[in-house]
């Protein structure tokens, strides 16, 4: 697939860390959040994952995203990302850690991750945002698969009920503490929320988690940022929704 | 979906580590390649996940393998599993240690554990398994879908030249040492190989790798093991196939 001409933003030169990401991919969300949870200054860099840019895909031969670098260190993927920060700056972060505890729970906040940002998102962010906006600018010329879209948010109320359920039993979604669990599933809702698709109604219990997570300082640039031709609805910035 | 009734093998009540697999699930057996390498005792428990036996998801909602349990401890999912042991065996594990290194390197092996485990299974893997095996046994009545089956032939031949590059470069997949890089690609042509479905002669330093991982004493027990009612090709075991 040959890449088509686009303009990066000039990088800042100070900033230490880029991370190339797609605005509504809840994967890079997740890193986003999490670099702004350590209080780290980083520059984006959006991607196309369909471009397949010769330069990113140097980077990360897979082509997705997200992918991070900091002094010319690649960390491709979310996983390799959050563990990376865990290893570089969780030690000094005290009870900011976002990787918290001893093995037994750090596997715990693993598998969330793993069903947040795998199989929650292949079940619900992903037939969304293919159907109703990458098919928009991938030039594949195909229009919007409306049966996948049920199926996204069908399995989105599922996925709403989990975090309820597991909300009725902990402060946060691994335990005693905010960890990148909380980070990945409020990405992942963001993402739908952002489409409209999220029916806050059906689960008090999440929607008072994610209006919590909403609320962090982290998360107010993702809530601030728009996708050119797509506009959110207004309660997807509002933290009392 | 109901659960149909099996037998499980008794517990041995010495062994501490209890693993939930699926013999040609490539996850399952990256987890018995590490565990082994580890020197770990475990016992083996099949799972056929299109069961959905009701103690297994409870353990594990995602109803996925592998599942290890040790002391009461269940860490679902293979990257969880592959960090708990490294966090809890890896420290006094010296140089044989299956994730080492410093934060750059450990984030060259998680990106291949995705390469292997995420996206090569999903092209490769996964379409072999599921026309081939799966549907004998899942009742779904479904016949083998020989496309998904050329698709997953022809995207092995891709991921059999990205072995071959790197190890035209490399001691071993990430680097140096070998890491749990190298179990996952093994236990991913494992699986093909035990169909039967490598084409070996395309490349000779992908096939001298594997001949070497193949012959590590870890490997000794998958190769040993055979699927009912599936014969593999007499290569399969043969160190200098």
């Amino acid at each position: 697939m040959a890449s088509s001409p686009r303009t990066l933003r000039p990088l800042n030169r100070d900033a230490m860390i880029v991370l190339h990401h797609s605005p509504l991919d809840a994967a890079s969300r997740t890193a986003r959040l999490c670099l702004a949870e350590y209080g780290l200054a980083f520059e984006l860099v959006e991607e196309k994952p369909w471009e397949r840019r010769t330069e990113f895909l140097a980077m990360n031969p897979a082509g997705t995203v997200p992918v991070m670098v900091e002094d010319g260190v690649v960390v491709s993927g979310i996983g390799p990302i959050l563990e990376y920060l865990d290893e570089t700056r969780g030690p000094g972060a005290g009870s900011r850690r976002l990787l918290p505890g001893a093995p037994a729970e750090r596997a715990e906040v693993r598998r969330l991750l793993d069903w947040f940002l795998v199989k929650m998102r292949s079940e619900v962010s992903s037939h969304l945002v293919r159907e109703k906006v990458t098919k928009r600018f991938d030039r594949s010329g195909e229009s919007p698969d409306t049966t996948a879209i049920r199926a996204g948010k069908a399995n989105l109320r599922y996925h709403l009920h989990y975090i309820g359920f597991l909300m009725s039993q902990r402060s946060f979604m691994a335990g005693d503490w905010l960890t990148v669990a909380d980070l990945a599933a409020g990405a992942e809702l963001s993402v739908a929320d952002y489409l409209g698709d999220v029916p806050w109604g059906e689960d008090e219990t999440a929607k008072t988690w994610y209006a919590r997570i909403k609320s962090r300082p982290s998360f107010r640039a993702l809530l601030a940022e728009q996708v050119a031709g797509i506009s959110p609805p207004q309660a997807y910035t509002d933290l009392d929704f």
